[in-house]
């Protein structure tokens, strides 16, 4: 399987599915195209195609950004995770995310994003939970992130709080 | 002056002095022992002695973290600001900040730290400005933070925005 992680096999992940049985789940039809066997994985490897990256932002409706930085901004990311649905040899990008970090205390989540056809399937939880797991793994115990107010409660389900003893994000930008 | 840069004399960092005046400022006065030549400098060298950011740190009454783990995080963040009061041969350190970053688009500012003895005289508002001033240079757009109640309105005035277009800042920690 090498650096690949099925939500399906692998005990790893078994938090992952704790509210949602995914095996079962798309066995029962939950994929775009049912009748076809699909599996989700989940990968760390950075050596992402960046056009179908770019591809999977554009779905979402992201403004479209430099693969130059996008690259840039991957390579000097803590962890990278992706999600892709992989049915025989074809496997498509589904999911992203990426946190940076100061590799001992905190770690911030960026990009993180589920193709609009992969959505409401608890998949993005999956997505969050396997980032979490490996910010864990390498005992970091601050892990924030800044939501869009319509994210705000997918979130919180996971255990994220917003302004904590009224701790504020802040934001800086360039005139 | 090497890595140093004090912010009397470099014409590169006047943008830290546009609402306060240091030079004048200390002239008259301000440093908690006039009658002494000192001068304030910034500097980005990591190589601080962990002990005396420790002492600064327990100054403000944070928490002690243990030394291994700042000095990974010094390591790993992309940008560590340190500022000194310099008499003659002797420094002090007297304020820290450093900040994380994708090195393309985001940063995110931690450890703000200005000694007690040199709260409101402006050091903090210069060390900020110092570090946006910094990341600005290296093309980082997004710089964000997490602020206390008591330090929202200095970010504020520093040009920081709180939840902008809604976006909340959320924080997850393990149970």
């Amino acid at each position: 399987m090498g650096f690949w992680k099925s939500i399906f096999s692998s005990p790893d992940t078994a938090s992952a599915s704790r509210t949602i049985p995914f095996e079962e789940y798309t066995a029962v039809g939950a994929s775009p195209r049912p009748n076809t066997q699909a599996k989700i994985y989940f990968s760390t490897d950075r050596n992402i195609d960046l056009y179908e990256l770019e591809e999977l932002c554009d779905a979402v409706g992201w403004s479209r950004r430099p693969i130059r930085k996008v690259k840039k901004a991957i390579a000097h990311s803590f962890i990278v995770v992706s999600m892709w649905e992989v049915r025989g040899t074809r496997r498509r990008l589904i999911g992203f995310s990426r946190a940076t970090s100061d590799h001992a205390f905190n770690a911030t989540v960026w990009d993180v994003v589920v193709h609009p056809e992969f959505q409401s399937k608890g998949l993005g939880k999956a997505l969050m939970k396997y980032l979490i797991k490996k910010l864990r793994s390498h005992d970091i115990s601050n892990i924030t992130l800044f939501a869009d107010p319509h994210v705000v409660e997918f979130y919180r389900g996971l255990g994220f709080m917003s302004d904590p003893e009224g701790i504020k994000g802040m934001f800086w930008y360039p005139n």
